[in-house]
């Protein structure tokens, strides 16, 4: 993601317009905001604006329990109960907007959650740029055979290889025709909203994407998860990041109650405490589908 | 809406607590934030937090529209050429989140528009306050007779006095038996969560609103409204001022395109252009059934 | 909940009306259209209408996966799958319409949830029915000395007595101005949308309400639980009968996934492996607050 | 769109399956249940299910108003009252549920409308089928010179031929190549996920898409509208005409009220206005910006 030096120019310049507020700020937000992330080979995240800090969640959850929580007298403490019994509202009093350049086929799995406000750049109005996701030799990977929808060993050697060229070549040669195709020197010119239908899901598209902490929060449990697609998931990795220094007593409840966590079903419920009275318990006895007694192993053995 | 000595000081130590900041900042917000707005006789609003201002909405925009939209060369005739093509999303870029004390009938109105967030005193933890919306003499209106979701005449003499003096003392003995249910001298004391059910609609409650502008605009527009009711329409006014005063390029365009703006059905464009034309058009010759007819002359006659 | 005699004729009516169509139908939730389900003393819900079955879940789940799943040869083991890996989207593709009569109380809570669509009993257009709901002397609970949102010990003896005769007194009282308000005997009457704000919150209201299977199952977790206030939880039990005749097995797997289900922390995943090698935790060596260890001692001793 | 003959055989024995239901139902619906409506080269429209009628509509609102509307004796008045007046909840508790396939590129603009579930074909476990939208002559169109995002002359002769040829080419070839990467012949085979990043946005995918009657509106008013590309609003004329079967008297008035309708700003307002009181108003003195002027003459003159 080598910024051009106008881009960088405009960064620095957003940096340096300082102003004064009375609004809650957030420190380790300020130190980000405007700032280019890298993710992938051409992408990026960067902090556009956020609201809130993790004051405005406790702020928040007081006005719905008034003065009944005072016992519970830290903000810690507090923002710690409200993630682990499923108090969601006073999470979505932050909020926080990104600019984001990704690649189509990220972004198609992005869109998907809907409670979040989007403004994409548009190929019907504007030129996409020359820019395409070419992975790196580490993540270029086979076709699992145990499951469906991952990855399983990086591909090596000459089928590596070939993959490679193949993925840039193609694209190389889709954006060859499709800048041929909107050309008007000695020809009219294709419509730019025709045109490119001919670019594949590894271009780069951007978008300004904004949300609030608790639906952000679930965006990155899904997709911070190891069973999220490596590509949205270094998306998801950096977010941590920039939340972890937003909402820093928030994030921690959120790593302890939500993407360290475990949801155990009644069927494992039962497990656990058998085995905790000592007994033997085995896929066989204990109830579960192949596949949930896997899962379950793989927690706890 | 008489405030305690601590909340004044509260109020004051917020607008002292100046910091500084790199995000996108609203003078006519900064000089609203956290004050009392007075609304009806006990309510009120205040701005908590903000995000976003005028120039935040045509930044999205031209994401959206990346080059393609350099000839709408300025800010207010791009927001105006958005507001009048219903592109939305740009618009809902800009975060509010306010601070409300309303009657609980108002809240049941105001809940109704699902896109907002929402922490609101909680009854089950915390005891309410004895504070009641009683309507001023000039608000006491008859039940309209021609609309059944309207008001009529004021209510005058002595049937206005009845009114009000129902009103307060309900309101008053309600309370009165709240408090005597929940008191744990010499009994145990009623569960909150029961109690509060003795409590009339009327009653004060408070909440943390936060909402982004399209959705609050779609709110302003159907509340600002003559039609609504004036107990809500009173928040919405408010709101309006307040807008007005953080977006000035959104809040005309809102006001041009939307609040002064009418639709006008396919029928109803048909019998604009005979008219036009110099042919005179009566209910009878207009297709249009009585209500539609009423409603198109009320805005053309 | 007696209901009238015009309204038991027009529920026979309906459940006469039998037409054919091509569309899924649910054997269960036909024996239960339009019947009303009694809730509390007055409340009750019908089922009005209903979309999808069983397989319209793993219907729409094989579209996402297309043939990569045909290893979960079926519907049960699928439906499982879907619910414990969180894939919501499935369950989003059935749709269920109650008709619900029940106390502003309840309702207020219960329109917390946003993603359903809502028509309510307007008290603006109409005169709201002299029913309000009385608890029955098991469910008159004194305020928990523990849980500041919870119930104790039962009300007894001459407290529980004068607790309802509150209750009735001011109902009826409330109910008796409302009427006198609107009369137009002898005076013009008040407006409906102004003489409302006199009833107390244990008046009931009805509504039409519509939600998709996932939402409704993020509401039952919620409302079903044994931490939801006793009055909403009434109606959410209900629903779970209904949607457990509606679909079977994807209720199965809610049940063992959600309702019965628990969330381990990062802490006390941590906490078990070590029970489970054989060392005694306590308290102080967990590394958990007071109280997520009372909860995490409430699940597994 | 040649369907296969299994696709042909599974839609007959759908046909063929009539049970009887207690619900409404609407014989218009019943008549396109399940059949496949072509759209474009390979595209399709298929009614899967739906939920509610226009007896539906009404009944929602005479719960929201009681007996106070009484006064709209019939169905089709009320409907139309709700429509004008912008009463969307009524129109809410009707739903239906899509089966469609499209190119990903109407995909990704189609997506945006967020009110509504959606099931899409996974390439992530699957593997997609080999086509491609390819405009038929009459709509591959040159670049508008007056509008950034919209067509203008139909292109001819070499140009045309060549935009076909490098679309048809380039999206076989890369078709051929993601067959090649994904095959497991002599060599691991790429992971799917990876491979699909190859295909162009005109190759097809496929979802189910669910929503109710309230937001389907909301999508065909902008994407059957004149200003939409051709190849969405090619869906959403499609859906208009199974709508208008669905509930006649709803779209009825959608036909009028909004797809047939024209908002007026305050200022196009006072144009008119003056205009019927004989007054030639011209750009000048109109106080309109020159889009505006131009979009409102294009209505009145």
């Amino acid at each position: 993601m080598p910024l051009t030096e106008d881009q960088h120019a405009e960064i620095a310049a957003q940096r340096a317009r300082q102003t004064a507020t009375l609004r809650a700020t957030a420190p380790g937000m300020e130190a980000r905001l405007y700032a280019a992330h890298p993710v992938l080979d051409h992408g990026l995240i960067r902090v556009i604006d956020y609201m809130g800090d993790d004051a405005a969640i406790t702020q928040a959850a007081r006005v719905s329990y008034g003065a009944g929580t005072k016992h519970v007298s830290n903000d810690e403490g507090l923002i710690r109960y409200l993630m682990r019994h499923w108090h969601s509202t006073p999470f979505e009093m932050c909020e926080v907007k990104f600019h984001v350049k990704l690649p189509v086929f990220v972004a198609r799995q992005w869109i998907r959650h809907r409670t979040a406000n989007v403004n994409e750049y548009s190929a019907r109005y504007s030129i996409l740029d020359r820019e395409f996701y070419i992975p790196a030799p580490e993540h270029l990977a086979a076709q699992s055979t145990v499951n469906n929808q991952g990855r399983g060993a990086v591909l090596e050697g000459a089928e590596a290889q070939r993959v490679l060229d193949l993925l840039r070549d193609d694209a190389t040669r889709a954006y060859d025709h499709y800048e041929a195709m909107l050309s008007q020197e000695g020809q009219q010119g294709l419509a730019r909203e025709l045109a490119r239908m001919n670019l594949p899901a590894n271009v780069y598209t951007q978008w300004y994407w904004k949300i609030d902490l608790h639906n952000l929060f679930h965006f990155l449990r899904l997709r911070a998860d190891s069973h999220a697609q490596y590509e949205i998931r270094a998306y998801a990795e950096v977010m941590c990041e920039i939340v972890k220094d937003w909402v820093p007593l928030a994030y921690a409840a959120f790593e302890d109650y939500r993407l360290g966590a475990v949801t155990l079903s009644a069927k494992a419920i039962d497990v656990l405490k058998r085995r905790l009275h000592g007994e033997v318990v085995t896929a066989e006895t204990s109830g579960m589908s192949k596949g949930e007694w896997r899962e379950f192993c793989g927690t706890f053995d």
